[in-house]
């Protein structure tokens, strides 16, 4: 049981992640796991179970890594990804708010999920701003990586890695060139 | 006929955006631009075609900017049309790049469109790779504000201005803290 569970799971996860909630059926779970359409329903209950069980968040792994240098850990965690041709959660978390049958919840999965859990490391000032725009671009990276297949940051990994990195840190640490541009008043009222 | 065609066509952006290829039928199209589905057919030919129409991509304005103040242009262009909730066509293509009936004809159209375009303004060393990170920050941002609604972004539009308008820009100029990190080697053999 545990074992056609598991199966089920795995093959929801990819199929979901790739076609979207509506365009899987159980049979195709059920196909690409193995098992009987029966025995899926047996051991996930619905479809629409099944889905929230896989559209968990995946946490982004911050435990052990210096303030300074989680901008570049974070980029090298999605490079890595692609290299080892893994399951890219931020890439996924898109599809699956675009195609969940209940997108609110979704919404608040993953809010909480990755915006929430960064903005509670960082602490201090804005860190719910700095938190959404540092994830926001990570997700554009993962974008760019994996649904896109950019060719010229897949085949410069590092220099991805400098650049994407450095920028993300600039995010996570709110520095930015201040009020003497064109972009209106920053200080508050 | 041409208000019809029109009419079609406007229905089924919106639906292919929001819903993907596979979930939208004509008679929702039918439906939405208040058409016989028998007339949707007459002016478009086949969902495959009217799908074609609607990827179509919608190059970054770039004309009469000034090298240094691109990134907070194209920023400003994303905020602007949240604002005013106008179609981000940065969110958009992912949705359609996903759920593409031929994905690599998608693919190569929006590559071409954002990728390339950028690359030919840009010009110079590393041109390509300068262009499809910025883009790549760009689709990530339009993620955040409009599918996954980021409300402190949302509130704080001013500060994503100055702070993401910076950090494209950096990505734009291929500016970076250089080689005396920890990321490995960066100079070319």
């Amino acid at each position: 049981m545990t074992r056609a569970r598991d199966a089920a799971v795995a093959a929801a996860s990819k199929l979901f992640a790739e076609r979207g909630y509506r365009h899987v059926t159980i049979r195709d779970i059920a196909l690409a796991a193995e098992l009987s359409p029966a025995m899926v329903m047996k051991v996930v209950g619905s479809k629409e179970k099944l889905f929230h069980e896989v559209a968990e968040v995946q946490p982004l792994d911050l435990t052990g890594i210096p303030d300074e240098e989680l901008g570049r850990a974070l980029v090298g965690n999605i490079i890595e990804r692609m290299q080892t041709n893994a399951v890219e959660p931020l890439g996924r978390a898109i599809m699956l708010r675009l195609t969940a049958p209940d997108p609110a919840t979704i919404q608040e999965k993953f809010t909480s999920g990755y915006f929430d859990a960064l903005t509670e490391r960082l602490g201090g000032d804005d860190a719910e701003l700095r938190a959404e725009l540092a994830v926001g671009a990570l997700m554009g990276l993962a974008a760019t990586l994996r649904i896109f297949e950019a060719p010229h940051s897949a085949a410069q990994s590092d220099q991805v890695l400098l650049r994407f990195g450095d920028i993300v840190q600039k995010l996570l640490d709110g520095d930015h060139r201040g009020t003497s541009g064109q972009g209106g008043e920053v200080s508050g009222p």
